[in-house]
């Protein structure tokens, strides 16, 4: 037999109201044997960078054939293009504001406008079409629908700006994407970002308006003292600002949206 | 093969503490292929109004088969009864405290006593009746067990008093039920209460003490320019007060509870 | 057909991020029919104390072969060993740091070593353990590997120290290991520390510094006035402090450490 399909979803609906459980009733309706994951509900509202970035680690760690369903939607209702991708042998649904621009480095992957209503529940709302279009589809996917049959293949989806770090002199200017339930400060920039910038040269990470400095990269925790701030690829692609056993958010005082500059070490 | 089992829960419990995962556990020890969907553990604590409104309005988006198991239970302890009801082809169990009200204008719902303790489990605790009677008696509903079993079949379930809008003098006076997690203020009001107080006539909506007045029903958050309040039927049936692209909860000062008449538009 | 596997968590992740998600996406790709239940992952970051609790009362709701996840891990990229547990017919999957104290009473519970690397996954990271080690030992278990494969059995696991309430002087002096969302305060005091300290005699419970004295022991929070405080045994096997209709938490002013003492009625 094979193995269940998946869908795993992300939204920035959170976890008090009703709307994650009625899209896991459409989604049940269409594919009764769906397993259905939830990476997160709490991307900041309306915040299509983070929830990106989120795909853009978490993916790797889910089975072929997985379909994500990602709705962070500030323009439902307006003119905006519904999506289907698959690249990488995994399939994404959701809203054409860049949600997938970390599949579009891509050549493999391949969009598709959902232009098939016969896919979408019978009635959509104006304001909810993560339960009225794009469960609906992830759900046919899941079930077993192609990709192709869901719209015609698009070259054009709309990438999100100014997600990447930028080069500049030497520097490399990234930035915090997220803070970690932990406190920890998540940034854009990859071991690649600095292998490419700097080769194997040491850097110093500059935070913020350069009040504060970090020297290297280390390989864990305890590379450092208790209570100290220090730099490192932690579970993810990304580079992170960390305090060994406190919260870097408080104690560094940086949040989600500020800076961070790397330069070879003086 | 029948599809699986669907259970969904929503109860006033919270995320943080087990007493979910605990009801889990039973279930999936009574019903193994049961598939469990959270709608909400975030209900109001002690509100089973607003349990009764998200049920209202999520149910229809599950299939037919479903078993609600709804603990939102104030009484939990003293002589309030156990319920089973079959509804539009829907199970529901909980407490006989008002939580299936919308289910109670459908003639053809059934509502059961659960007096059939063979379906409880064997020890019941006195302040968690949702683990040790309400979640067994779902597990056995959705593993086959038939709803006239569970007990006998009654014909005075206990409904919600004053959670309708009410008419007078032309007018019609509703209140906030919910706040949701995006800050738009959903109401008691549907369609069919407005079609049938005012006809096609365009309305006019005043919030709270008269603060606030927004006139007529919008058909999508475009209709109005950025921070502007509307109404509009959203993506459920009751009406809803929104800001486009801001939080109306913030922006009007209206919260869960307070009121608005509508009256023809003068 | 068997029944599918159940894999239960327990972390301090939190809801917000992917972590959880990640794991989920892990187990699945490892032991695609499993099912996974969250029990929380609203431990208080780096409580083993609380996770330790918590899996002592919740694991006895869950049926036979069920695999526990738990991973509140402030040890990790460390020396910490890894542990797979098999008691009671239920399989444990963790830290070494004293998470699974409640099972070392036990005799019969066999603690293993996660020695055999080959069902970690290929890239471990040195920040989430849970993810790269924990994860996918826990999916194999629910798979069918037996826990004398994952590696040798050791006979000294780290068990957590002054978890357990202290007899003195006649005197029972414990702590609240737990508040949860409605405000209840959960001690560590079972009915048979009480009986083995006390007998069947009344009991007085001195909270915090002698503040606040409640007398006895009741069934249900009927047995006293509404804003009344009250001791009882709740859900689960640990002496409770409610408030009937109030929170326990606001009214009497202890939280998650403060001490209570039993000592016999005077």
């Amino acid at each position: 037999m094979a193995n269940p399909p998946i869908v795993c979803m992300v939204t920035d609906f959170g976890n008090a109201d009703s709307y994650v459980g009625e899209m896991k009733g459409v989604i049940l309706g269409i594919c009764p044997g769906a397993r259905i994951v939830d990476l997160t509900h709490k991307i900041k509202k309306y915040d299509v960078a983070q929830a990106c970035y989120t795909l853009a680690r978490s993916h790797l760690y889910f089975p072929a054939g997985t379909v994500f369903l990602a709705v962070v939607d500030p323009g439902v209702g307006g003119s905006r293009r519904g999506l289907a991708a698959k690249g990488g042998g995994k399939y994404f649904v959701g809203p054409d504001n860049g949600i997938f621009s970390f599949l579009m480095r891509d050549a493999e992957t391949a969009f598709h406008h959902l232009a098939e209503t016969k896919y979408f529940l019978g009635s959509i709302s104006s304001t909810f079409h993560g339960r009225d279009i794009f469960a609906p589809v992830a759900a046919h996917l899941a079930h077993g629908v192609a990709v192709e049959d869901l719209g015609p293949k698009i070259e054009d989806p709309i990438p999100l700006p100014d997600i990447r770090p930028v080069r500049d002199k030497g520097h490399l200017l990234g930035k915090i994407i997220h803070v970690d339930d932990f406190g920890n400060l998540i940034s854009n920039i990859t071991a690649g970002d600095i292998r490419d910038s700097f080769g194997s040269k040491a850097v110093s990470i500059i935070l913020g308006e350069g009040d504060r400095i970090i020297e290297g990269i280390k390989g864990c925790y305890e590379d450092v003292e208790k209570g100290e701030a220090l730099a490192l690829f932690g579970s993810g692609p990304f580079l992170e600002i960390a305090v060994r056993e406190g919260r870097a958010e408080q104690i560094l005082g940086n949040a989600a949206g500020s800076r961070l500059l790397l330069k070879v070490k003086s």
